[in-house]
């Protein structure tokens, strides 16, 4: 087994830190985006959609998608749950993991790719040139403005994004919020006190720095 | 337990189609978002998010997101299961799940949205107006069809979309696709033989009445 990976995006720090929480040890090889390659004859072989990361399994099956990485290992390494225990958890996790997926990591990685000069043309991931919308990224810093509020408004009465256990949801939420803070397209509330407190309190676990 | 519904929206189809290949019958309650109900006080009260479906539980938990529904019954009712069998069966249904709804699903609704009239000022579902960006859905009616293009060819050796069987993914594609084409947003390929195989069979399946 073998996990394709990269420090310089945020999808494969979800898994990353998906993996720390587990306490799982894969074998990692580094791509490196910087220098495209992706693109990479070689890379198109293991996976033709030029994104990582990319778990490869030891019969040499590849599962190429962040969240798909990380229910598999939830499914072969169970402890501690990450997707939630029970019917009604499972789906309160889910519910949140895809708000926040539409609602924060998306409109991080809009307005990212739609403002960046590198990133000319290619506006979208995967194998097609797409070019850049400025309005999408002028739009995108709204969408983010709106999405911190929401989490202050959840985490005034809930530990973590889905409830009382940490879950695949924070992950979500950490890895699109630290990266749009770095790309400066993220910018945190001063007024948001929960969100404060549930940023400082996953950035200090372990997993954080993965 | 009730489904709170609307026929004329694609989310909630997803969630018919889901309980109807389980056999599962729901209660319905519908919403009429062509009368903008979802903005009523009332609905406000159930989905402060302003979308549809929402399931509410005996207990009065409500799960308002459509695939976090679908988790929920699978979770309580497993057979036929419709998000795969084991670890690996369920990392590829996640993989192509989340493959189709970010490539094909929301180029999809973001053309539609971006470019009919009645919609201006609410080019993305949810309580925030944001106004129309017509480049959107320019670039939409492109990504639609380089998705139909990635279908025709994962279907020329899968019978599905994940694979072997019939799961959420299909079901993913199967509204997103009749949605479009309803919405003329989505033109079938006239040289897509895998495609029309597959579109031809799902939608034999009693379960796309739904």
């Amino acid at each position: 087994m073998k996990l394709y990976d990269s420090k310089h995006a945020p999808n494969p720090r979800r898994v990353r830190i998906f993996l720390a929480e587990k306490g799982i040890v894969v074998p990692i090889v580094q791509v490196n985006l910087r220098d495209n390659e992706q693109f990479s004859a070689g890379f198109g072989e293991i996976n033709p959609f030029r994104m990582v990361p990319v778990l490869e399994l030891d019969d040499g099956l590849r599962i190429s998608e962040s969240v798909a990485i990380c229910r598999y290992f939830e499914e072969v390494h169970p402890e501690p749950a990450l997707f939630g225990r029970d019917p009604v958890e499972k789906a309160v996790v889910e519910e949140w993991q895809r708000r926040v997926e539409f609602d924060g990591f998306q409109p991080v990685m809009e307005t990212f790719r739609n403002s960046t000069p590198g990133l000319k043309g290619r506006a979208l991931p995967g194998p097609h040139g797409y070019e850049q919308i400025p309005e999408i990224a002028e739009r995108g810093r709204k969408r983010i403005a709106n999405f911190l509020r929401l989490l202050d408004w959840r985490l005034a009465d809930h530990e973590f994004i889905a409830g009382p256990n940490f879950s695949v949801a924070d992950i979500t939420v950490l890895t699109a919020y630290d990266f749009g803070f770095r790309a400066k397209v993220l910018v945190p509330p001063e007024d948001a006190p929960h969100l404060k407190r549930w940023h400082e309190a996953v950035s200090r676990r372990a997993s954080a720095s993965a």
